[in-house]
């Protein structure tokens, strides 16, 4: 049996590497905000059950005002998705046929939803070796042929965002050559807003992809949103079906997106355990990506045992992100989510010890 | 501003007829289960809270497991949708180009999908003066020539359905020809599952749209699955966005569809209300179709009355079904769904008071 192709889902990965499943288990492969949903939601979720029986509205549109609001764009330029990969999906739909572009590693759906459009795709690889930059005249003429690119900001999975100037750059090209930045900021709140293009909104070489799942940590409720010019909108809306977005995403995301003192605080909190971990890994001769995500690649000192270290952590009931199906890592890191303090430090001291154990033996 | 496409959004009905939103409404364009969910799930609300940090398991499969079993066919013939409008739009992507028909009036969002896809529409129209029968000869040729074919069981809007004999027919024509026939059974539960072709899974001539939002009212939560061929399930499960299916909609499923008795209660209670309603309106003249569904087209004695008996019923917060959007009736009938024995004795006698004043005038 293969590896599961998604993290956050361990009981298909226990199954598939035929181990044991431990009683308790922490999930690191996960990267929702470990601090969990803002505290409100938990105060509304009583007040919400009555509003499992009624439809949605369709146009989801108090909503929609608040995410216009929260970015400075119209809410006609805001496209709401029963998370942002139905979004992708329907954003593929618009090459069908056509040929896209992947940076590697990259997030697996990308591929997953431009297969399913029968889209032609180009890969693009980064090394670690040139700080996983890709090799920037090859990206500008390709996109000077009027191709679209899926670029991810910061790039999952090794937490690094792209520079200002670049995205710009590579959005302009874009649009000069009728082409399409497909822009994934799935973490970018986990980096800060100011890293976000979405004051280019609008520009038609230039789709953004939010998700609400894992700042607000409501992944089981499926939430997500496209930034994009009022056409492009328009045009992928027809593909999604009617009441796509459940009562209770659109009740939980009015409440969310405009808790701003949260989303700082969750940034405070991220950037100080990250710190706290990297400074650990160091001393222990592990490598880290530079992330300034709420995510990082790790690796052992010794490349090579990435594998057996990744067991045993499972074994312990630590479950980290496998990356056998990252194109251009192929399971040389391991992906792991910063979670509570508490957590963190549970990871840390596994690890420890299995590099105590590697040495004895 | 046109009407709203479909029922079950009061806010955009008043805003577009340019009325005052009365403070209190009962919803009759709404077709779900007037007993509410399933006692269990306001039981289990405040533990699935939990259940929203998470994301979902994307192949359902223990819902789909229990939906299975519910029907005697392998899991690999059941696809979990969000909502079936989601599963509808799939299905009209296996004929994008091609020629797919309709069977009116009917459900609006047949037309929405294959425009989605860019199929020929062919419009079959049935007349209320042959009983809303399509004409078989016309019908079956049509199959013949491997088209494949909208059919609603029970037809929204008018409740009825269609004999045993006729669908066995149809289905084993379409099989015959390399067409299909796409079986939106979203209201069969509320007439009784021996009426459903569930049993005929499999056949490559067969598609069956099943919705769990109706009868177990949790048309918030989206939720519905497919019946067919595993190796449809799995065409269009390709096009399915990951994680298609939120947690709650995923947890109420499980416990809603092996609850026999609260949906054998359900159609008790549909058969009393639908006997007392018709009864009412026999005896004032008002037409209604022969529905065995819970809900029916109503009709003042003198047709052209119906717009000013919906405007009359919207002023006092009882909202119907207009039926503008309905080819083949366009606005003649308006729909009501089956409510509470309160809501119901609250429309009757709102309909008796605006034929009082009928006279008067």
């Amino acid at each position: 049996m293969a590896l599961p192709p998604h993290g956050a889902n361990p009981r298909a990965l226990y199954e598939s590497m035929n181990l044991e499943r431990p009683n308790e288990i922490i999930d690191f492969s996960e990267n929702t905000n470990p601090l969990g949903p803002p505290e409100a939601l938990r105060k509304s979720w009583d007040g919400w059950f009555s509003s499992i029986f009624s439809y949605p509205d369709p146009e989801g549109l108090r909503l929609r005002k608040e995410i216009a609001l929260f970015h400075h764009v119209s809410r006609h330029q805001v496209l709401l998705g029963n998370g942002t990969a139905e979004l992708m999906m329907a954003a593929a739909r618009l090459f069908q046929g056509k040929k896209v572009g992947i940076i590697h590693p990259a997030f697996s759906e990308y591929e997953r939803v431009l297969k399913a459009n029968d889209c032609g795709i180009h890969h693009f690889y980064t090394q670690e070796e040139n700080g996983w930059e890709p090799d920037d005249e090859e990206l500008m003429s390709f996109l000077a042929q009027g191709h679209a690119l899926f670029v991810c900001n910061p790039v999952n999975p090794t937490g690094l965002p792209y520079s200002r100037a670049s995205l710009e750059k590579w959005i302009c090209q874009a649009e000069t050559a009728g082409g399409m930045i497909l822009l994934d900021e799935a973490f970018i709140d986990m980096v800060g807003e100011e890293r976000s293009m979405s004051g280019w909104t609008g520009n038609r070489g230039l789709l953004i992809f939010r998700s609400m799942t894992k700042m607000f940590s409501i992944a089981g409720l499926r939430l997500g949103y496209l930034l994009g010019s009022k056409e492009r909108v328009e045009q992928m809306k027809r593909w999604l079906p009617h009441w796509n977005v459940n009562a209770l995403a659109l009740e939980a995301g009015e409440l969310c997106i405009s808790d701003r003192k949260f989303q700082e605080e969750t940034r405070q909190f991220i950037h100080t355990e990250r710190t706290r971990l990297f400074s650990f890994y160091k001393e222990l001769g592990f490598k880290t990506s530079a992330s300034q995500a709420n995510y990082y690649l790790l690796q052992p000192p010794d490349p090579s045992d990435t594998s057996e270290l990744f067991e045993y952590l499972l074994k312990k009931g630590l479950v980290l992100r496998h990356t056998e199906n990252y194109r251009g890592i192929e399971g040389r890191f391991l992906r792991a989510g910063i979670k509570t303090k508490k957590q963190n430090d549970r990871l840390m001291q596994a690890v420890k010890e299995w590099q105590r154990n590697a040495f004895l033996l």
